[in-house]
């Protein structure tokens, strides 16, 4: 593995890892099952007094045991076996330590944050880093480090920080659906040591890593973090959800990793001025993510809509419009060009144009789809198309006949994004999972034709109006265009 | 059938249901399927001059061919051939004719909109009721009535009324695994004849009908309108989304049902005038129909959050704070209870509460999770409990084995439920469905359990605190209740 100069790169390389105090129960470790599984590119070594093997692995009963060098430890011991925990590192010489272990200075309790304190210091003397404690460490998929088994092991450019474990863990299964996938991802819990700043500095520079999320409780230096942030946005963008924005919420962010949230209005206006994009939840942080992997900057506000239902398209222009941006009326000559193939019952060609076709059967359905969509995007005032729907319109009794609705649809829509790939202007895609276990499943299929094809999908047009007026923002200030048409 | 005297009702329990223009395709009729499969409890005839019979029914060439009475006719034949038919209805004796066939007035052709305009002064002449044209019609699952097959049978107390087909019809899949069930549903279109005010008044006095839901794009008669909307939300609770509040959603309004969306202002004063509670979505539409349903009305502010995950929980008490709520920290002798059995690491007792015990195996999970939702029920100020989580955390590849996480989540989940079955305060779940085919349907599985023991669920966090936020505004308003606490 290739390792380039910047500063903090090793700890995302190591050579071998161990686990120490790898569990004995027959269930396995969590730990080394995820090693194995991704698989990490290096050498694993179990640690615990207590066995002579553990999943197949030779066992030792310490750190200094192991005969080969040990980069990377991670444990979840209980907090007062620690600090032997850090003296075996520092004779092994250890670079970094990952402790799972919580438990120390979030508890609020004095003893167990001047352990926590004690830890840093001993660790700091001996030249050892430390992730943590008290969260899940590091998702590497290119070199194979994970915590947790299951994880994608594809890699991607999406670089995440997150000061809670299982955000994190939830976001990379999230998302993935939707076609994200990650350089790096640190969970850093109470960051004793390396904390917020130090990650985003690094995401910063890693030539892997083409977009920064953040998920963030705490800043423990505020003006090094404004430093940092503004500096990492200016070479790529930066999303941030900061948890704590409430006096009910900044409580819990103490109990959790122990971080004092702050001012909900600072954090904003330093976000601002660095030029980062703040979100309001997980679910956005995803949305802005998609946007920011296959959209990249959107060129102005003007929407082409297309859905099948009136209903759906009325709520459509409202939800678009209430977030910002336009659903101007197809120029005549689109209209009418629309008009040549497009059923008149039931239908609109206007903006949205409510279509049909996308019901249709055969071959025919996802010819005329993309031809919809080709008008659509042809409208010289239109900036992006927005394809919506959900796959589960019509019966829905006769799923095993050929001509079950939903099948139609599937077949019709994906013909459509295939027909696209040459399309000029941005197409994004809504696509509301309804709640059958059939239509999820075709939902999951029809997202992943989507992604592979670098087409942004959303969960439902709320979602998608959201997420594209903040893209739309970023991208006006970001190339600093005039705020357009 | 008992038919209680208001004025509309023999709408909706006609003796026989006749299809004209029943299709002849293999595939069967889409109506005939429907009421079938209900079943519907009165005749159903086809008639159609080409065939002989439609899906095993003897078919009749025209209604007048029919020997047995037809109170309600449905039909999808083109708007050329509407004249006939209600010429056909008057010779029979027909009450109401559901005009599923689009294609008029929404046009926007002055041939189409005098085509809509003439059948309707004929069927008045002829003492004929319409319901459309460009609808779906009734559902009505007590007599079994409905438009298209793979409805619940079961029937319940909601009725909605929809200007769009598509919308009832997702609504009523969508919110099924939520646990609405319906009295009726209602679509109809156009509004040619048989307008929002009607049905809006038959609700309000319809004694199936406890809670009544509403998609809006056009008020016809708003003097009217006003004074319907205003008694009816004096008896029962009225949930009303309104399509085309902005310029583009006004025009989608015109080219879906011929509506004139008017101004938003001017609607959103009116509903507050009037008692009724005025939702933004389709998602917000079946929430606040949940929380009706099965919270009815909320005793004050305060929630008591239970979850497990840090982060998770961090967020909770934003959005909750950020909705208008409060999450405030529970007196010291509850605390020291949840110490007396919740693990020290990786958790808080303060509220939100975050505990491991949702993820602990055995018949001892769900107990430990009762006992946590007890205590923070006996809190004094607290007045709800928020029950938050996704099925879905901890590894996902040991998915047969039996400590596989996610199923001991669902067993504690489930015997925390049962046991909670006596609360005395509201408690509410939030539970994030995640994006694999297994979580899912251990999510619906999950629903379906709280919804059976009352138990509103929404789909995550923020649609909880959006909703909880507005059913507290409308307990207030309702009950003249100070805003407590």
């Amino acid at each position: 593995v290739a390792i380039s100069g910047f500063a903090l790169d090793y700890i995302f390389h190591p050579r071998s890892v161990a686990v120490v105090g790898a569990s004995t129960s027959e269930r396995g470790d969590q730990f080394i099952d995820a090693l194995r599984e991704m698989p990490f590119r290096g050498e694993i070594y179990a640690v615990n007094p207590k066995s002579e093997t553990i999943m197949g692995l030779p066992c030792y009963p310490t750190l200094r045991d192991i005969s080969g060098p040990v980069d990377h430890v991670m444990t979840s011991v209980p907090a007062t076996v620690l600090p032997q925990i850090v003296e075996d590192c520092g004779a092994k010489g250890v670079k970094v330590i990952h402790f799972f272990t919580s438990g120390l200075k979030e508890t609020g309790e004095a003893q167990r944050e001047e352990l926590e304190a004690a830890l840093v210091k001993r660790a700091r003397q001996l030249g050892i880093r430390i992730i943590g404690p008290n969260c899940l460490g590091l998702y590497v998929p290119a070199v194979g480090l994970a915590w947790i088994s299951g994880l994608p092991k594809e890699p991607g450019s999406v670089g995440l920080i997150s000061q809670s474990g299982a955000n994190a863990a939830e976001f990379i299964a999230v998302s993935a659906p939707f076609g994200l996938r990650f350089s790096k991802v640190i969970s850093y819990g109470n960051a004793a040591d390396l904390d917020e700043s130090d990650f985003l500095e690094y995401c910063a520079e890693d030539p892997e890593t083409e977009i920064i999320l953040a998920y963030i409780e705490g800043v423990k230096d505020g003006r090094r973090f404004r430093r940092v942030l503004t500096e990492a946005a200016a070479t790529k963008p930066v999303v941030i959800l900061k948890g704590g924005l409430t006096e009910a919420g900044g409580r819990a962010t103490q109990s959790h990793t122990a971080s004092l949230a702050g001012s909900a209005e600072v954090f904003g206006a330093l976000c601002h001025q660095a030029g980062a994009v703040q979100v309001r939840s997980m679910a956005e942080l995803q949305d802005m993510g998609v946007a920011l992997q296959f959209i990249r900057s959107l060129p102005g506000p003007n929407a082409g809509v297309i859905g099948g239902g009136g209903g759906r398209s009325v709520l459509a222009a409202d939800e678009l419009t209430l977030a910002g941006l336009r659903v101007p009326p197809l120029p005549g000559e689109v209209q009418e060009q629309l008009q040549g193939f497009t059923p008149v019952a039931g239908t609109s060609v206007c903006n949205p144009v409510d279509t049909s076709v996308i019901w249709y059967g055969g071959e025919q359905a996802g010819e005329l789809l993309a031809r919809t969509i080709g008008a659509v995007a042809s409208a010289p005032n239109v900036d992006f198309v927005l394809l919506e729907q959900g796959l589960q319109w019509g019966p829905r009794k006769s799923r095993d006949r050929p001509d079950f609705i939903p099948k139609w649809m599937e077949r019709a829509l994906e013909t459509a994004i295939e027909r696209c790939a040459d399309l000029k202007k941005p197409l994004v895609v809504a696509l509301t999972p309804l709640y059958t276990v059939d239509a999820y499943e075709a939902t999951l299929r029809f997202q992943e034709t989507c992604y592979r094809q670098n087409i942004a999908v959303f969960p439902d047009v709320r979602h998608a109006a959201t997420v594209l007026s903040k893209l739309l923002s970023y991208t006006v200030r970001r190339h600093q265009l005039p705020e357009s048409v």
